[in-house]
């Protein structure tokens, strides 16, 4: 296990480079034995870190991100011109306050903002994985987060926070590693992918490995699934909203056009136009394959998997645990976040449930830091700060 | 206008061939002018009828097909073994009786199962339209059934019905033609798309468009966008259920598969394997083309259009209406129904809302025949049957 600044190998070009990024490298002298019985390493996971841990390292809060998401969830001061995806969130004064707490965020296993993923170069053929990448579990980016918090030096998270994927890896430390976490903060997750969830991952797929430019993963060095990766986001832009904000946002406004125009394929509809850019936009800065990964991770996702049963598996959870649901949630709608609660209260273990109410569809957790704050503030006082012993770090 | 037994000329070769499909043929003498402005003809429009007109022709009724349906709404008693897609609607005894109406249903224009789509061969070039079709509306489609009725002699109808896109056509009919319907019935459709509806339907023809064999549109002859068309339906799937449905129906299941082979990107929960079936099927039996047509008249679906405003479009209705919402409808939810029914009901227009309690989604309409017939069949009593003087048709 090492820790360094060094950029690692990847045949994924587009790569944030951050000067705030850093490496940690595990699975270099004894390879991890993922969820698929695979042995696989080295494996290097980037990660950024926010504020100080405290002497007793008690402060510690792991943030998770979301199937698109890095470890940039924050900005690091005025030096670092780029906000990161919860930014209002992350900082001195905010909910995860990087002046009481120790904040770690780290890219997924599989990921493309820097952590070892299909697009890494194979250390055995000095080439690309491609989808010779082993297929990996939510729970395999948590055993390798682990590692990392491990050589952080933390013994026990604070917190582990997270909104979609980063919800299901939020449920997965505190199923998986109950010694391990204090408290557990998971936004906009089920327990367990349904169908429905599994079928839109599908489709959006099914256009990546049916664009002719996806060479059965081998693309590396040519512009690769550029439609097929564009069209998979524009889906998955839908999924993340809802009716009812689309409609708001958009209307059936058509873009520059007169009404004569709308008879021309070529016309777009504002929703068309937004889509379209929403899916470039994606294609300049994710990596293809890295997409078939985590929506695969994310079908197989399931708590109770390796269980006896699905409340066997919930019954493992200790710390007091926050499940917050998204009101107009089509990807994951609430009543998926509801199961957990209610399993959890069955078994008396100590869960709060929160619904943000809000139009947005499942972005919420990305949008509504308002509707959020009161929420999570009250939790991160009661169940976090409360038993801190180090409140003396920058205050 | 002429009505012949003759095929039509089409490039589209998948087109199902019934001993009871007729054509009609219009725009051949003088073209029909479409809402684009373009002047368009000949068009040939595949219809199949069922039942006997009455001497008085009151007792016609029109039911609309929705965007994979065709002319064929249910079989035509015990020689033809093919079902329609409505056929458990419509028959001797059924909600849509044979034995009192004379029931029309035909293939829509731009559609692919007999009537002029852009398949279709075009007199002047002697090939395809392919993409050179003109871009079509619902109330094109109705303007041309609006022909095939006055040809069948028909100079009001007792009804018009249908859902989803069918449902669009039904509303059309209310307003465009109000001193042709004795009365109306639309299921599952909005009175105007909305942003999501557009938005997933772009990213179908996306789907379609960017997969390199389908030539711009000029793919006949050749395999086509088996691919596009495949994911497209694949996605419209999805929309057509809801996440209850699709979990009640699939869950977390696997196919032929051990825990093990999940690790395994062939391995298919049967939510996938569904899907592809599905998928599969469609390339089978629809033309690609027409699906970016019929998809792009649905977007452009506004009952609006063209008048000063939406509420002076729906104050043209005059005759007694029922609407229908499908509880779990993600595609069109209820909402979109209630904003039509809550502007007719404050025009003080006959205006009858039922919604269907099911999980099943925007499919709730072909498939949940025992809640909607008693709706169905006290809505056709009072405002059809009643008012129809001849009720002595094979009775």
């Amino acid at each position: 296990m090492q820790s360094t600044q060094a950029k690692p190998m990847s045949a994924f070009t587009k790569i944030k480079r951050r000067p705030y990024s850093r490496y940690f490298t595990c699975g270099d002298d004894e390879p991890i034995r993922l969820d698929s019985g695979q042995l696989f390493g080295p494996i290097v996971i980037a990660y950024e870190t926010y504020g100080q841990l405290s002497p007793t390292r008690d402060n510690a809060i792991l943030i998770a991100h979301a199937l698109t998401g890095d470890a940039h969830c924050a900005g690091h001061g005025p030096d670092d011109p780029e906000p990161g995806w919860w930014e209002p969130l992350v900082g001195p004064g905010r909910v995860f306050d990087t002046d009481r707490y120790f904040i770690v965020c780290s890219n997924v296993l599989a990921g493309c903002q820097g952590s070892t993923g299909p697009a890494s170069i194979d250390p055995i053929t000095n080439k690309p994985y491609g989808m010779r990448f082993p297929v990996i579990t939510i729970r395999d980016m948590v055993r390798v987060q682990r590692l990392l918090v491990k050589h952080l030096g933390i013994e026990q998270l604070a917190c582990v926070a997270g909104g979609s994927m980063g919800g299901m890896q939020a449920y997965t430390w505190a199923v998986e590693y109950p010694e391990m976490v204090r408290s557990t903060i998971s936004i906009a997750a089920p327990g367990r992918s349904g169908a429905q969830a599994i079928a839109y991952n599908e489709v959006m797929r099914q256009a990546i490995m049916t664009d002719p430019a996806w060479l059965q993963g081998d693309y590396y060095g040519t512009p690769g699934p550029v439609n097929g990766l564009s069209t998979a986001r524009m889906l998955g832009m839908i999924t993340y909203q809802s009716a009812e904000s689309m409609m708001l946002k958009f209307g059936r406004d058509v873009m520059n056009a007169t009404s004569r125009d709308l008879f021309h394929f070529h016309t777009q509809f504002q929703v068309e136009s937004y889509l379209h850019y929403q899916g470039k936009k994606l294609v300049d800065r994710f990596d293809a394959n890295t997409y078939l990964y985590l929506t695969r991770a994310c079908d197989l996702f399931d708590l109770g998997l390796g269980y006896p049963t699905y409340e066997q598996a919930l019954a493992r959870i200790d710390a007091p645990i926050l499940v917050i649901g998204v009101s107009s949630d089509i990807l994951y709608p609430t009543q998926q976040q509801l199961e957990v609660v209610h399993i959890l209260e069955k078994l008396g273990k100590p869960v709060e449930y929160a619904e943000i109410d809000t139009p947005y569809g499942h972005d919420g957790f990305l949008i509504e830091f308002e509707k959020m704050t009161p929420t999570l503030n009250a939790f991160l006082e009661k169940n976090v700060w409360e038993h801190t012993e180090s409140k003396c770090l920058g205050k």
